[in-house]
C-alpha cells in the first residue's frame, strides 16, 4: 500500500481480511467532526508556537475546512485501505498540498491522544443531547401529574396491591429520578470535559506545544495533566457508560410498569396506536412491541459496560487497540437512550390514562388494611403491632373487601387480641369510603395526599431549574469557544 | 410458628427450606447495628411527637441499647425461624417488654422504609472507610514517587516499549485515578445520605411522624421525599456498585502491571515474600498470588454490578423481594476493596524496583526513535512525517539500537527523503546518550521530565487536600450527630 | 509459620491479611471429601506402581480414612494458617504417621491436578443430584398435566392474549424445556468426567504413576491427556456454569409466569402459604417472595458464569491463582438450582388452578380472531391475508368481543374486501362457543387440542425413559467404582 | 402506510421514529435466503396438502425465486417503511400476482414460527461454517506440533516459569480444547436442527398442514413438538451462544499467549508484519494490534450470552419483541469468531519460533527444580516432602541456576535433612544438561516427553477423523434436502 504514510519500518502491508478486522474507519465517521476540529485546533496552537509559518497554517485550514465541508454533506469518501480516521484525514490534507506543509499537522502529537480528545469532544455533546431529551421528558411528566393529582391508583409491592395512591405521585417518582439523572451527568461530565491533547504517545513531546491554548480553543475545563493517565485511564468510559446504564434501568422499569398497566387484565393505560405493532396472523392483537423493545435495548446498554470494563480491566497502563472496541459501545449506548427518550416523549404525551379502571381495581381490594390499622393506633392508642393483628384477622375472615370494615368484626377483633372494649363511631367508614380522606390523611412528608403531592411538584421544579441553569452553563462554554474558534480560523485563513 | 408476630393473615407457616431460600438472617448482620440505631432514631422522633410516653421510650431505648451490646459483643444469638433481622429485633424488644410497649416501636414505619435506611447508614460508613484506604494508598504511592522521578522506566503501548520515562511517573498517573475515584464517591455520597425513613411502606403514613427530626438524628443531608421513589429507587445501589467497579478496574490494572513486572522476563520490580505463596511440588517458585486474586476478586466486583443491575432492571416500580440480593453484592464487593487496598499499601511500601534491569531493558531497545524524529523536526524544519519516515528507515536497516544514531546513514537518509543536505554535529548524539537530557527536553507539559513531575506531585498534593477536607467534613456530620444521639439516648434512659 | 511444609523457599512467612485474603480453606469443605478420596487412590495407585510399601499405604489409608470420618462428622478442625485444604491434609497425615512416610502422598502430583481432580469429582456428583430434581420436577408437572388437558388457558404474546390454549399445553412446554436440559448435562458429563490427575503442575512426573489406575479407581471415563491442557483448560468448568444458566434462565422464566398469574388481576393461580410472605405494616398482603428471589438468584447464576468467563479469558495459558475463584461460582450455582427445584417441587404440587378466572379472561377476550380467519380460509377459500383484514375490521368495529361473531358483520365485510356473497351457515357461531370444538379444529401437530396434548404427554414420557437410563448408567459407575474402591482399601488397611 | 398488509386493526401508522426503532429490516438480510426458503417450503407443502393449487404455486414459487435471485445479486431493493423482512417479502410476493394468490402464503404459519425457523436454518450453516474453520486451524496447530516436538520452552504457572516443556505440546494443548468445542457444536447442532415451523402464533393452527413434510424439505432432524415451546424458548440461542463464548475463552487466551511471547522481554514468537500495526508518531514500533482486537472482540461474544440471557430471562411464556435483539448478537458473534479463526489460521501458518529463546531462558532458571526432586525421590527412595525441601533450600541459597546442580550442595542438604548420608554419582548432572533425557524421563502419560507428544499427535488425528465424519454427515443431510428441493420446485415452476 503506497498510500501508508505511517508504515515505513514493517515490509509487508496487512492482509486484507487483517486490514478488514482492524479497520474502526467506517465506526470513526461518528467521530470525524471532532477529529478535523482537534487538528485544526491543534495546528492554530503549533502556529502560534511558532512551529508553522502563516502560510503553512492558512494552507493547513484550508485544507481542514474543505474536508470537513465534505464530511457535513456526505460526500467525504473514505479510502478503505486505512485502519481509521486518523492516517486518513493526515493523507487527504497531505495529498492536497504536499508533505512540505501538509508534514507538519501532525507534529507534536500522536494518534493516541488524538483518539482520547475526539471521544471526549463527543461525549460531552452526547451528554448534553441526553440532557436536553430528559430536560423535555421531565416537562411530559410534569405535565402529566399536574392533570392526575387526583387520579387514584393502588401502588404495588411484590405485584400485590399494597397502598392507595395516585398517579401524580408515580410520575414525580419518575422525575425525581430524572433530576438525580442529571446531577450524575453533570458530575461526570466535569472530568470528561478534559484535554488530553498534547500527552502525545504516553510520554509528552520536545516539540514546544502549548496545551493550555488548545484547552481555551476548545472550551475544556481544563487539562489532565498526566501524560499516562491521559492516554491510558478509561475511568471516563467507564463512568459515561454507567451513567447511561442506571439511566437505561430506570428507562427500563417504566416500561415493565407500561406493560403492565397495558395488558388487558391491568388496563390501567392505554397506548397509542402509533406506538404498537400487529400481528401476521391474529387480527385482535395490538402488541406494545415499543415498550418491549427498551426492555432489550437497555439490556445492551447494561451489557455495554460490562464490555468496557472487561476490555479495560485486562489491559497493562499504557495505550492498546483493545481501547478501539469501547467507541462503537459508547455510540450504541447513547444512541438507544436518544431514540427511547425521544420515544417516551411522544408516548407519554399521548398515553391514555384509565382512572375508571384503576379505581375499581382499588375498590376490589383490601388496599385501605393499613389506613384502618393506622386509624386504630391514632384513635384508640392501640399498639401498632396489635392493630396489625386485628386488621390481618378481620382480612383473613373477610369474604369481600367491604367486609374489613364491619365495626361488629372490628370490635370483637379488639376485645379478642386487645382486651378491651372500644365503641367505634357508627360513622367511621364513611373516611374510608371517600378515598380524598384516605390520603388527606396520610400526612407523612412525600406522601401521596394532595398537599404533599403539590409540594413535591413544586420541589421539583425548583430543583429542575437549578440543574437546568447548570446544563446550560455548560452548553454557553462550548458555545463561546466555537464562536470563538471559527472566527479565528476565518482570520487564519482569509 | 408461634413466634411470628406478622404472619397472621397466612393459615400456614412458611415450608422449612422456603425459609432457608427466603432468609437473609445471617446477612443481615452486617446491618444489624444500623437497624438497631435506626430503630432508636425513630422512637425518639415518635415520643417527641407524642406518639410513645416517657416510660415507653426509656423502655424501648434501655432495650435496644441491650440487644446493641450484645451484637458488639458478638453475643446476639439469632432464632433462625426468621426470615430477617428487623422482625427479630422487633420480637426481642417485644419479649423484653411485652407487646404493650414494645408492640410500638414500629408505629409509622415498615421494613421497606426502615431496610433502605440501613443500608444507606452502612454504605455511608463504607464508603468514608473505603476513602480512608484510597487516601492512605496515595500516599504511599507519593512516597515512592518522591524516591524515583530518576528512575528510568520504558513506557508501553501495544505492549511494546514506546517512549522513555519514569517510575515516579507510573505513579503519578496511579494517585490521578484515585484522586477521580475519592471525587466520585464524594458525589455519590451526596445521593446515599439522605433520608428514607418515614416513605412507610410505600404511600406514607397517617401516623404523625417527623421525617426532619430523624434526618438530623442520623446525620443526614436531607431527606428522599417522594415516598414512592424512597421505596422503589436502587439508583443509589447502582451507583455505589459502579464507583466500586470504576476503583476495581483501576486496581485490577494495577495487579496487571504488576504481574508482567514480576515475571522473570521483565524482572522490574521484586514482590516482597510476604504476598507470595509457593508450589506444592516445585521446589524454585516464588507466584504472586496475591496479585493474581486481586484479578478475580475484581472481577466479581464487576459481576456483582451486572447482577445488580439486572436485578433492579427488571423490577416494576415498587418494593420487590428481589431487592434483598442486593445486599451481599454491595458487602462482598466492599470488603474485597478494604482487603485489596490494604494489600496494596504494605505491598507498594515494600516492593523492590530494580532499576538496573529498567536500564537494561531501555538501552536494548529502539525507545528513543520518537526523541529523534522530534529533533530532526526541532533542529532542521523536518515536517514531522518525513522525519517519522526518516527514522523508521534507520530503524528498519539498523542491526543494533545504537545503529540508529549513525550519523551518516541520518544524513543520507534526510537526503533520499528530504532531498536536503544537512550535516549533523559530531556530538549530536550525546543529548540521547544522557536519559535525564532526553527527558529534559520533552517539555510539554504533564510529561515525565524532571520538571514536569516535581510539578505534578505538588498538584497532586494541593488536589489531595482539598479531597481530605471534604472527607472530613462528611465524617463530622456522622460524628456529631452521633454523639448528640447518644447524649439524647443517655438522659432518655436515665 | 513452622507448620508450612511447603514454604521453604522463601524467607518471610505470609502476612495475616494476606493470608485471609488468598485463602479458600473454608471454601474448600465444599470439596474435602473428594479431596480426600482422590489422595487415597492416588496412593493406592503408587503402592501398587511399587513407590509406597504395604506398611506406608496402609499406614497412609488409615489416617486419611480417619480424616473423612472426622469430616464427615463435622468434626475436623482447621488450621486457618493454611491457605487451603490441601497442605491441611497433607499436614494432618505428616503430623499422625510422621515424614517418612507421610512425607510420600503428595509423590508424583501437585496441587495442580490435584484440585482439578477435587472439583470433577464434586461436579459430577451436583449433576447428579441437579438431575435428580430435575426428574422430579418434571413428575409434578406431568401429573398436573395429565389432569388439566382440558383446563382452558389463554396463550400470550407480547403480554397481550393471543391464542386459546391448555393449561397441561403450557406445562408440557416446561417439561420439554427440561428433558432438553438433562440432555445438556448428559453431554458435559463427558467432559467433565475424565482423569487429570497425574498432569501434575503442568508437564508432567518422571515418577512411575499409572494414569490409567486411578482412572478406573475413581469411575472416570477416560483421562484428560495433555498435561497442559489438564491443568489450564477451564472449558468443563465454564459449560458447567452455562448449563445451569440455561436452567437459571427457564426457572426464571417460570417464576415470571407465577408472578403474574398470582397477582390479584390476573388471578390464575393461588400459591400455598407456605411459599408466600407477609408484610410488617400492611395487614393484607401475602406476598409471593419465594418466587420474585427465583427471579434474583437466578441472575447470579448468569452472573456466575460471567465472572468465571472474564477469569478464565485473562489468563495465559498455564495455571494461575485466578482460577481458585471458581470454585465458590460453581458451588453456590448448583445450591441455589438445588433449592429452586425442591421448592419448585413442593409449589407446583400445591399450587391451585383458578380454571374459572381463565375461562373468564378468554371470554372477556377476541382470542379466537385467528380461529375465525382460518374458519373463513378453510371453508370459503378466502386468502389468508384477506381473512386477516376481515377479521381485522370485525374487531375494530366491535364493541364486545362476541360482536366479533355477528353474521351480517361478517358476511358484509367479506363482500366488501373479497367481493364475494357468501352466506353463512346460521349456526356457525357453535363451533366457537364450544372451546373443546376450537382447539379439536387445530389440527396441526404440537397443537394444544385434546389428541396432540396426549399425544405430547406420551412422547415426553417415552424421552424421558431414555434419559433416565442413560442418567442411571452413569450413576452405577460411580458407585461401582466406590464399592471396589472402598473394598481395597479394606483390605489393604486390615 | 397504504401498504401495511397487517396493520389493519390500528388507526394510526407508526410514528417515524418509532418504526425506525422497531424495525430490523436491515438486521433481517442475515436471515432473508433462509425466509425466502421456508417460505418456498411452506408454500409447496400448502400445495401438497391441497390448500394450494398447481397454478398458484406455481407462480408463488416463480416469485420467490424472483426475489431470492435479486437478494443474492444484492439488487433486492429494501422498503424501509416495513418493520421486518417477512411482510416486506409477503408484500413483494402480492405485489408481482395480486392478493387472490399471493395472499395465501401466509396460510396456517405466523412470523413467529416463521422468524424462529430462519434463525434454527441460519444458525445450522454458521455453526457448520464455524467448524470448518476450527478444522483449519486444528491442521495448522498439527503441522506446526509435528515440527516443534524438540523446540523446548518453559512452561508458565503463575506466569512463573515452571516445568520444561516443548512447544507442541502447547499445540497440542490448544487441539485438544478444538476438539471439545467441535464435540460441543455437534452436540448443540441436535437441538438446533429441528423445525418450528407449524407451531404458528402459539397453539397451532386449523389449517391442514403437514409439519414432517417441511421437515424432510429442509433437512432438519425432527420436528419441535409442543407450539409453545417452539415459539416460547430460546435456550436454542442460548446454547449456541455458550458454546461461542467458550470458542471464544479459548481463542482469547491465545492471544494472551501471542501478546506475552511477541513482547520484547519474552521474545519467543515473531508475528509476521502482515499482521501488525505502526505508530503514527513512534518509528520503530511494530504493534500486535491484531491480538489486541482479538481479546476485546472476545469480550463482546462474552457479553452477548450475557445480554441474550438478561432479554431471554425477564420474558414470560410466549412471544415477545424482546427476541428480536438476540439475532444481531447471535450474527455478530459469529462474523467475529469466523475472523478471528481465519487469521489465526495464517498467522499460525507464518509465526516464526524463536528457539534459541526459549532455551535461553530456561538456561537462565530453576525450571528443572522438580525434576531434581523427583530424581532424589526415583533413586534415593527420599520421601517427596523432604526432596522438595532438599531442593527449595537448593535454590534459596544459589546465586546462579547452575548451583542448584551442585553434588556437594544436595549431599549436604540430604544429610542435614533426610539425616542420611548420600553420594551422588559425579556424572548425575549430565542427565540435567541434556534437556532431552530430561523430557525423557517424564515418563507419565500425557507428559511433553517425545514419545507422549508424538502418540497425543496421533490420538488427536484420531479424534479429528471422527469429528470430521460426524460433521460431513451434518453438511450432507442438508445438501440432499436442498438437492431435492431444486428439483421440486424446478419440476413445479416449469
Amino acid at each position: 500500500m503506497d498510500d501508508d504514510i505511517y508504515r515505513i519500518r514493517l515490509k509487508k502491508p496487512l492482509k486484507k481480511n487483517v486490514l478488514n478486522f482492524l479497520s474502526s474507519l467506517r465506526d470513526d465517521l461518528w467521530i470525524a467532526e471532532e477529529d478535523i476540529i482537534g487538528t485544526e485546533v491543534h495546528n492554530i496552537m503549533l502556529y502560534e508556537q511558532g512551529i508553522l509559518n502563516k502560510n503553512e497554517i492558512k494552507k493547513i485550514l484550508i485544507s481542514l475546512e474543505n474536508i470537513k465541508q465534505k464530511l457535513l454533506n456526505n460526500k467525504l469518501e473514505l479510502d478503505e485501505n486505512f485502519e481509521d480516521i486518523h492516517p486518513f484525514i493526515e493523507k487527504c490534507v497531505i495529498d492536497e498540498m504536499g508533505i512540505e506543509n501538509g508534514g507538519k499537522i501532525h507534529t507534536g502529537r500522536s494518534r493516541n491522544d488524538q483518539v482520547s480528545l475526539d471521544i471526549r469532544l463527543k461525549i460531552r455533546n452526547e451528554l448534553n443531547y441526553l440532557s436536553t431529551n430528559l430536560f423535555d421528558l421531565f416537562e411530559v411528566f410534569q405535565n402529566l401529574a399536574k392533570k392526575t393529582i387526583l387520579n387514584f391508583i393502588p401502588l404495588y409491592t411484590h405485584l400485590q396491591k399494597a397502598q392507595l395512591g395516585v398517579f401524580a405521585h408515580f410520575l414525580n417518582n419518575y422525575c425525581a429520578q430524572i433530576l438525580r439523572s442529571l446531577d450524575r451527568i453533570d458530575e461526570i461530565y466535569k472530568r470528561i470535559n478534559i484535554n488530553p491533547l498534547g500527552a502525545c504517545a504516553i510520554g509528552g513531546t520536545s516539540i514546544n506545544i502549548n496545551r493550555q491554548r488548545t484547552t481555551a480553543l476548545l472550551g475544556f475545563f481544563n487539562i489532565i495533566e498526566n501524560s499516562i493517565d491521559a492516554i491510558s485511564s478509561k475511568d471516563y468510559i467507564l463512568e459515561t457508560l454507567m451513567c447511561l446504564s442506571i439511566i437505561a434501568v430506570q428507562l427500563s422499569r417504566i416500561a415493565e410498569d407500561l406493560l403492565l398497566w397495558s395488558s388487558k387484565e391491568f388496563n390501567f393505560v392505554e397506548i397509542d396506536d402509533q406506538f404498537c405493532s400487529v400481528s401476521s396472523v391474529m387480527p385482535q392483537k395490538k402488541n406494545p412491541d415499543t415498550i418491549e423493545l427498551v426492555r432489550s435495548r437497555t439490556s445492551k446498554i447494561l451489557s455495554a459496560f460490562n464490555t468496557a470494563s472487561i476490555i479495560v480491566k485486562t489491559t497493562q497502563t499504557g495505550y492498546l487497540r483493545d481501547f478501539q472496541d469501547l467507541k462503537p459501545l459508547i455510540r450504541d449506548s447513547f444512541d438507544q437512550l436518544h431514540s427511547i427518550l425521544e420515544i417516551y416523549i411522544d408516548l407519554f404525551s399521548t398515553i391514555k390514562i384509565n382512572s375508571e379502571q384503576m379505581q375499581k381495581s382499588i375498590h376490589d381490594s383490601y388496599i385501605l388494611a393499613l389506613d384502618l390499622a393506622e386509624f386504630l393506633v391514632n384513635e384508640y392508642n392501640i399498639p401498632f403491632r396489635n392493630a396489625h393483628k386485628i386488621v390481618a384477622e378481620l382480612v383473613r375472615e373477610s369474604k369481600y373487601p367491604q367486609d374489613m370494615f364491619n365495626k361488629e368484626s372490628i370490635e370483637r377483633l379488639i376485645l379478642k387480641i386487645e382486651n378491651k372494649e372500644i365503641k367505634l363511631p357508627e360513622n367511621f367508614v364513611e373516611s374510608f369510603k371517600d378515598l380524598n380522606t384516605v390520603l388527606k390523611n396520610r400526612i407523612s412528608q412525600g406522601s401521596p395526599s394532595k398537599i404533599e403531592v403539590e409540594k413535591l411538584i413544586r420541589s421539583l421544579k425548583e430543583n429542575k431549574t437549578q440543574s437546568l441553569n447548570r446544563f446550560t452553563k455548560r452548553v454557553k462554554k462550548i458555545e463561546e469557544a466555537k464562536i470563538y474558534r471559527e472566527s479565528l480560523i476565518k482570520k487564519l485563513i482569509s
